[in-house]
């Protein structure tokens, strides 16, 4: 891609002040047009060491209307390679109507940490880009990535950045790197950025690259660019991705299991306490290996998954896991993609976070309720399965249990609530609605449970009719999946 | 206060369970009140090592609601004495209905980090906990604090935490502190206890000492305590502080401000340039010495603070400041108390946070628009000063410009804004009916200006009738600031 760069308009001297006045006018209007429409957008900057990039989006700043625009600077990421790849950047996302400038992005990151480089190639590898890009774009954001391009003789110029701010930051936060690389192989670096412009140069979110080096041209041609795009893209309003085709396959995975599975009060009793005392050892061991786990629990209304979440967190030390109720989204959750509220919750290194409702409700309930769009839910098994492999990849341990019970037990659960006082408040309209669509349910969780059963996030299917067997399936299915993983590397 | 610890009320064998889950479903019930009635809640723990503090809060986790509560560990703060002292708690406070158990709390911050401990010991001295403390109540938060006491002998017995989490957590991100001097000085930590219940123990935010030798009576004695006192404070409802009494004063910051000052474009255009190449060096050296800095922007509509923001951080690296505007509060933030929204944009270490608008709004519109009640607006001045001394005290600069205009001059933009096509969307009618209350407003600006001024923390009154002196009078106001806080140590 580089080198079809188009040489840089030349501006006639004394013009760049009015020209920059004027740019900045019309951003400021198209600015407000995009707040006013509630598009989110993220505005990218990669490119050569020595491209002043700082100098660049500051004048950008000065020019742009501040409401409703930040800048985001990936320098002082430390240790990105111990998290999921893009939780920074889900972390970090803006939310309708806010734009975003990246000073650096998830590009940059791919090979900033020196002795790390193999595994942030891969965390970053460019699958999961476009991949992240798509869902972004598919849910209406706007992307815009710069490239800011140098040719070899520039570059050397430029290097001597030992004053600056940028370089205050990296030698304060990261271990130094690329300059003097950069310096000494112009041609080794630039064939690394063609092939990555050339293989996330997606429909959905093109490069711009833009010669760099007069850094007053390449500005007005970044102003006029942003402008540009950012126009077309407002004109063209939101647009539903097309519905994927979907194939007539009848999945089946609950058919097969028998909801009543024999468990004595006796041996109940004895064996949750024997699986307390281990968890407690466990989480202290997955602490000190600074391993986290990630566990859902999804189920019929009705299902248990209260008590089991009580019972295995029984085990477990307050100061070490969090468990998140997942409600309908709040209006705060509903300003980012779906999958945002998730991604903020992840645990911290050596925790645990247990979700009581999960992202799966995007395949379940907003699905049957229409509160996701049909090339919506379509497309979600794909992304949810992108999402949790980037969980699974970091390391940490990633499951899904639904809890299985038959309709009559249903029946018989709801209607002990409905009859016991300080229960009541457990069982509302919705349920009896919800009941009501068991069959719809039913098909839609089977695909669910079939399409989105991973070896490394597996769903875990629960017998739930007996409460006292369900709740200690959970809690040897945990049990073993932690010191499977401990015993890993 | 902990001679008064009243003895424990022995529980008889096997019905710890029954009464157990007794409470936990009364204490359900509360909890759904709460929320309802969308009060925020802290409880917090604190007390002798050895006190099963998890096993206590884990208890109380099973048997509470799951949904709006959850626990806030501090074992992993680092370098708090490096931040302004309340900041972490401001930045996780609990939003309108929600409950939030803090494992522990300001109170274990006092003396957590060894070598630290005199400057963690002032940042949280009890005028500090206690003014945290009543911000929060007046606001009509709940807070119930609770005290695990343990006898001498019991203290011993219990001090093998070798093999739980919260040891893990503390070998792993903390000097490990007070364990052994515990065991070996029962005394002298029972002395400093009682001195800091005694000292923060308030009418707004008493203490609860709960004798805690059996964990499992100290748990029912908590959770028959939280529903009562929590119940009380529901039964009670949202109280209105009483508005303090305030002195006939005539407060005057202006009457001596000529608005217009002396300067030509030459002049500024020549010492633009200047201040911009100075500021650019100074940001360096403030990120290398870790120093961060707050700057305020307030004044009349169309004073000028966008316009001076713009040529201060013309000179400046983007990747170190952030503008935030500040308008009416969203949702989110109305969701805490009024200062929520500035806290959790307080700048990282070495970077610069600038304000354009400002916390002083409470003293300003919200005062003259009855968005704050008289009690509200009239504690704020002592609540703004206790804030921003926080912010001096961990190093931070800190400053606050007011843009002077007068009436002719305003209105002569306004005008102008108005004829201006591209300007008009700066001009609202709500700056009209602004216009209108010019005398109310400038009384309550001479308040602000005279009882918020503060030697390390001042106000600047710009002259700003003459855009090319004010520019440049804020940038050189900062230069010198800077400069004096890194002639410091």
């Amino acid at each position: 891609m580089l080198e079809k760069v188009s040489p840089e308009k030349k501006l006639p001297k004394g013009e760049y002040g009015p020209k920059l006045e004027e740019l900045g006018l019309q951003l400021g209007e198209v600015q407000r047009r995009a707040r006013e429409e509630k598009r989110p957008i993220i505005i990218l900057f990669e490119g050569w060491r020595g491209a002043k990039r700082s100098e660049i989006i500051n004048t950008l700043m000065q020019n742009m209307d501040a409401r409703g625009f930040d800048v985001l600077s990936t320098m002082e990421l430390i240790d990105v390679t111990d998290r999921p790849a893009f939780e920074f950047f889900w972390k970090n996302l803006p939310g309708k109507g806010e734009i975003r400038v990246y000073h650096r992005s998830w590009y940059y990151l791919r090979n900033v940490h020196e002795g790390q480089r193999n595994k942030a190639a891969k965390m970053f590898g460019y699958n999961h880009i476009n991949a992240f890009e798509k869902v972004l774009t598919d849910d209406n954001y706007i992307i815009l990535k710069y490239f800011l391009h140098l040719s070899e003789d520039e570059q050397k110029k430029n290097m001597t950045d030992e004053d600056t701010f940028g370089f205050a930051i990296r030698s304060k936060h990261l271990t130094e790197y690329g300059r003097n690389e950069q310096r000494a192989d112009y041609k080794k670096f630039y064939e690394q950025y063609d092939k990555m412009l050339t293989n996330t140069d997606t429909n959905n979110a093109p490069w711009h690259v833009i010669a760099a080096d007069s850094t007053k041209n390449a500005t007005i041609e970044i102003m006029e660019s942003i402008i540009e795009n950012l126009t077309a893209k407002l004109d063209a309003g939101k647009v539903d991705a097309p519905v994927e085709a979907r194939t007539a396959v009848k999945y089946d995975a609950l058919s097969k299991i028998v909801p009543y599975q024999e468990m004595t009060k006796e041996e109940y009793k004895e064996k949750l306490s024997k699986y307390q005392k281990k968890l407690t050892k466990l989480q202290v061991e997955m602490y000190k290996r600074g391993i986290s786990a990630v566990i859902g629990f999804e189920g019929w209304d009705a299902g248990g998954k209260g008590g089991a979440i009580r019972r295995l967190t029984s085990g477990l030390d307050p100061l070490g896991y969090q468990v998140f109720p997942v409600a309908s989204p709040t209006a705060v959750e509903n300003n980012y993609n779906y999958q945002w509220r998730f991604w903020i919750h992840l645990p911290r290194t050596g925790e645990i976070s247990i979700f009581d409702r999960t992202w799966y409700g995007r395949l379940m309930v907003e699905r049957l309720e229409g509160f996701a769009k049909p090339n919506e839910w379509a497309r979600a098994y794909d992304e949810i399965k992108e999402m949790e492999k980037q969980w699974v990849d970091s390391g940490m341990v990633v499951c899904k249990f639904w809890l299985q019970i038959d309709k009559d037990e249903q029946l018989a659960r709801f209607t002990e609530r409905q009859n016991t006082p300080n229960k009541q408040w457990k069982i509302t309209d919705e349920d009896w609605r919800n009941r009501d669509k068991w069959e719809a349910y039913e098909e839609a969780v089977n695909e669910m449970l079939v399409r989105t059963d991973m070896e490394d996030a597996p769903w875990v299917i629960v017998e739930g009719n007996n409460k006292y067997y369900a709740r200690l399936k959970v809690m040897k299915t945990v049990i073993d999946l932690f010191e499977k993983r401990l015993a890993q590397k």
